[in-house]
């Protein structure tokens, strides 16, 4: 059951699709208090513990720790990092009373998880203009199908999005990126993507081609040919430059955020100073989704959304107090506190609360301070592209995902996890924000596999690699300046050749649970706690997935490791995809193992009675053939497989076939 | 046996006490190439590991990654650090042949460890003068002792630094101090130590009190007589401040380093503008280390130096340059690169490579340019200390402790591994160095417990106290402006006074052990790898430890965990120390194990037939009684205990005697 309490005014941010009459009175969880803006509280038990939040630092169970929804452009995800990109406002407590909590809030809001009291769940903000909804029933698995069913649909890909991409900050030319495919194809490594990260466009300009690749539908034309789809970058702000016809159309129809005075606002990002689309005002969200199609007219099928938190380099306002102080500080006989003030001042530049705080956008002729709906830009921007390319192509699915986000996007896109870095610990947080995102309705997931800041190794990459097998999104991106990390820079090329063909087989698996979990508002990758809650172990296994109904992961993700311990919470079947090719199936008792995993393996345990389908080996998606497949696991089993053509947007579970592992 | 082999004109660091013959020709194993600098290459097999280097970060394992010498002050310690406060030079490789490396080589010093090639040791410099020894033996505890025989007998602290200390940067007053005390000493807390963070000082200034302390002696008596010592911090840099005394004398006797033109060379740290103590000169080391004096006439028994990298915030030619910069940018309109070139300079303005290679030590009336022997720094200062404080109390050993390091410096006192955070993953980080700072001479030793930087968390400063149980060095310390991380801070106190009062308990035995591993050139904490080189899993496992010869610890490093695998590679008694002050032991198989631990237990490991002592609950160190011991462990056993008076300066192994566990 869902009751909704609406406190104050809240901004109509359209996260829920579902309507619901406002219930009178105090929820019937936890204590709400409107004395000093709002704040909720719960007493928790010893033993219970958060689940959700989305795309959130730390564990599965969020317990024990501080998380601000603010959306930021944040590069060092730490273990103290309070907010990234997101703001997924919905958690689910589980322990002696079992309930879900959407906060319906796109400004700052705080969850404080036992983290100022041991046993205290706090969650407050500063005004009580939103909507709580607080959802019961008879398991976590029914409450968060309910929240699904109240926020709308998830974002379904198309299928050729679930083969592999390759990415990095500083391909530029056309034989930049013909330079990746060639490499991939001739070492015979399957991919489908390459991404285009800010440098194929012309200065930074959205929806321009910089002049290299002199006929742009051409030579997407030419990788299709290859199998090979290109993927652009699309980011928030727009350059301020005379004669380019996005900004003039911008700036002539009002369609920017605005200052205040009713100038258009102006900060720097990658092309220098720009203008931000106020994606929040339908006509304008309208015309930027619009320019979309010019590229969708050049053969593109996919886009990444960036920098939409937004970020913000600096504002000029922010430059003039910096130079002001430098004007000060260069006449002084300079302290310490003068060095490190006129440091941090500069640094500080970056995201400032000030500027987003002297941003405005226009709802409906009213102008709405960008602070206070902060947390929607992203969803807006990706919204404008979702909704558009359902009108440039209403037949077929477009690739879409976003880095900033609000519950809500998850119905126009999926989103990637941001700027992570080539850390071991980023493997494990990647799998630890799969369960929490799709709780959330974000389905079309993955992390920068090796790693998008510091240098990789070559083990970090396979080991991150091994779990990007099972991710929906699985790209390997990386940063400007770090070490190359395409998977044929490395030695024995043959260990990623397999890792990344395990995915292939397994593709047809992967596909058809993530379509099952997007029809019936399920999640894809689900936390032993909630599938086994009488079993104290699996409740607290935060190294381990469910990935849909047949099978549980367990990647291996610290250094030098031969193999890693498991729990297997019922008998299960332990498959092993061994470096020559070989399939080795060993059933396993229930219980503790340690398990040894070779870098260049990639295992997975099928859980007792059932089976999974595997393809042969491909280097793209269109040659896996679904009609063709083996089947893994139980025998006398069977299994529910979901196909289609990878497009169809009016898909349903219609399209699936039972087979069977006779 | 040990092979000297001598390239170029090394500088005499004093790391080696033992004299060698210089042997000819290239070494038996690996090859030098002198080409360009110093190279030395070696192919490691596939299962070779590579165990050493002391305070460095990453696996107790080193392999897969890179690691500079290069003392550096550095707060971030993730995964991608190369450098940290340290440089410990030495190495073993393990695996198909099993032999030692120390490079003595004061100025940066690769160790590339399959980073680049995942089978190649890459060890280099840019200067081929240096001493290079290979060391082979039986076993790798064959090559650590006579690395260990080769550089000298390791610092032995009194016993009550073995006890708890408190630490904050920001106690100021003596009323802080003594609230510290008050709240331990009240809520029964065992302590035996205060530190002094940079505020007990008059504006910063080394060897100064600061005048809210009235009389500091009678202060430090006051304490005493709660059995509570102060320990106070000193740093590198000395103030220039016309008169204070040891700033004029340092001037007048040219002792403070040099720019290259002879003047005293100046750089800003805590103090504002400071010059560096010339600690690789004899005549000005002897001279500062006499400066200790007026801290012990007034009863101080213990000192931790800091900054002695040395950290240089800025110095007056940076800021100069910078400012420079600030004018042109202060006139141009600004580009995203002028931005950020700014901002990196100011940035940049700290610990900078330009600055430390225009500074200068006169050896012997020869200018040494500092970059060429930089990390000898926080050695030689720490050197002036141990060797003043011999001369000051030659009977009595003091506690002393130094941020930076170089081999060697662990003959004059130990170190504290630097400026971690409330990080999760730097409790298995702190683990991880122990036995590398062991295999390097550093015995005494420890982390930052409950983490330096950032806001901890309850459930973490318990999990890492339960570590730090077993640390010689059991501090608390945490940042200016962090969470407040007393121990009675938190709710339920009663854990926090269990799990130090089981440090307590314990002592006798951490403190025999210790003894043990001092006088016979031994390590105290030891890899599983090192105990069990034939044992396939025990190799591997990087998250427990062998402690002393009779017991195992595997403590908990992560939230919200019920408890955690444990590798037995024999079998062995658990012993929990309960929270009720129960004490269970339960004899296990060798083998896996998942092993429950609360948030308020201990736990560890006696090696089958063996025993340990165990001493009644104690508030401080002074009331331990080590006639009162009862042993835990298998019946039939016996334990050798070292114990002494804690002061004597002259140990020997016959101060101990056997007990029976009957």
């Amino acid at each position: 059951m869902i009751k909704k309490y609406t406190y104050g005014n809240p901004f109509f941010t359209e996260s829920v699709v579902a309507s619901f009459e406002a219930s009178e009175g105090m929820p019937e969880v936890g204590t709400v208090n409107l004395d000093n803006g709002f704040s909720f509280l719960y007493d928790m038990k010893a033993e219970d513990a958060v689940y959700g939040l989305g795309e959130a630092n730390r564990g599965i169970n969020k317990r024990g720790y501080k998380y601000i929804s603010n959306n930021t452009d944040i590069p060092n995800h730490h273990e103290d990092v309070y907010s990234l990109y997101a703001s997924h406002n919905f958690v689910v407590i589980s322990g002696e009373r079992t309930f879900g909590l959407y906060i319906d809030y796109p400004s700052s809001l705080v969850f404080d998880i036992g983290y100022t009291k041991m046993d205290e769940l706090h969650i407050f903000c500063d005004k009580a203009d939103l909507d709580l909804y607080v959802i019961t029933g008879e398991s976590i698995y029914d409450i968060v199908k309910q929240f699904r069913q109240m926020i709308g649909k998830s974002y379904i890909a198309p299928k050729f999005a679930f083969g592999f991409g390759q990415s990095r900050w500083g391909y530029k030319t056309p034989e930049d990126f013909a330079y990746v495919v060639k490499k991939y194809r001739e070492n015979h490594i399957p991919i489908d993507m390459v991404y285009m990260d800010i440098d194929y466009m012309d200065h930074y300009k959205d929806f321009t081609i910089n002049e290299a690749f002199g006929d742009f539908s051409e030579y997407v034309e030419e990788l299709k040919k290859e199998n090979i789809r290109l993927i652009p970058i699309i980011d928030a702000g727009v350059k301020i430059e005379e004669g380019y016809d996005v900004y003039e159309e911008g700036v002539a129809n009002n369609y920017f955020c605005k200052r205040e005075d009713g100038s258009d606002f102006v900060a720097a990002v990658w092309p220098g100073y720009t203008h931000f689309p106020d994606v929040l005002n339908p006509e304008a969200r309208k015309w930027f989704g619009g320019k979309y199609k010019l590229l969708t007219d050049a053969g593109i099928e996919g886009f990444w959304n960036d920098m939409n938190e937004p970020a913000i380099f600096y504002t000029p306002e922010g430059v003039c107090e910096v130079k002001e102080a430098m004007r000060e500080f260069i006449d002084k006989e300079e302290s310490v506190d003068d060095v490190w003030g006129i440091r941090d001042m500069v640094a500080d530049l970056a995201n400032n609360a000030k500027d987003y705080a002297s941003m405005y956008h226009n709802m409906n002729g009213k102008m709405v301070r960008h602070d206070q709906v902060h947390n929607l830009f992203g969803y807006n921007m990706t919204r404008a592209a979702g909704e558009a390319l359902r009108e440039i192509c209403p037949e077929k699915r477009c690739l879409l995902f976003s880095r900033s986000s609000y519950i809500g996007m998850h119905r126009y896109g999926g989103i990637w996890t941001g700027d992570n870095k080539s850390w071991w610990s980023h493997i494990l947080l990647n799998l630890k924000m799969l369960p929490s995102l799709n709780m959330c309705g974000f389905l079309y997931t993955g992390a920068d596999l090796g790693g998008f800041g510091c240098n990789t190794t070559r083990d970090l990459l396979l080991r991150w690699l091994a779990l990007g097998v099972f991710t929906p999104l699985m790209r390997n991106h990386a940063c400007l300046g770090t070490r190359e990390q395409e998977c044929y820079q490395f030695e024995q090329i043959e260990d990623f050749r397999h890792i990344i063909g395990v995915r292939y087989r397994l593709l047809p698996y992967i596909y058809s649970e993530y379509m099952k979990a997007a029809l019936n508002d399920e999640m894809m990758f689900k936390p032993l706690a909630f599938e086994y809650p009488e079993d104290r172990m699996a409740v607290n296994v935060e190294d381990q997935l469910m990935l849909g109904n047949e099978i549980m992961i367990a990647p291996v993700y610290t250094q030098n490791a031969i193999g890693r311990y498991v729990y297997l919470p019922e008998d299960m079947m332990l498959v092993r995809f061994k470096a020559e090719g070989d399939i080795e199936q060993t059933e396993m008792k229930k219980g503790h193992h340690f398990v040894e995993v070779p870098l260049n393996e990639v295992i997975l345990f099928i859980r007792k009675g059932k089976c999974i389908p595997l393809a042969d080996f491909a280097e793209c998606v269109a040659d896996i053939d679904t009609k063709k497949l083996q089947l893994l696991g139980y025998a006398g089993s069977s299994y529910q497989l979901y196909d289609d053509d990878g497009f169809t947007r009016e898909c349903n579970l219609k399209m699936s076939r039972v087979i069977f592992n006779n």
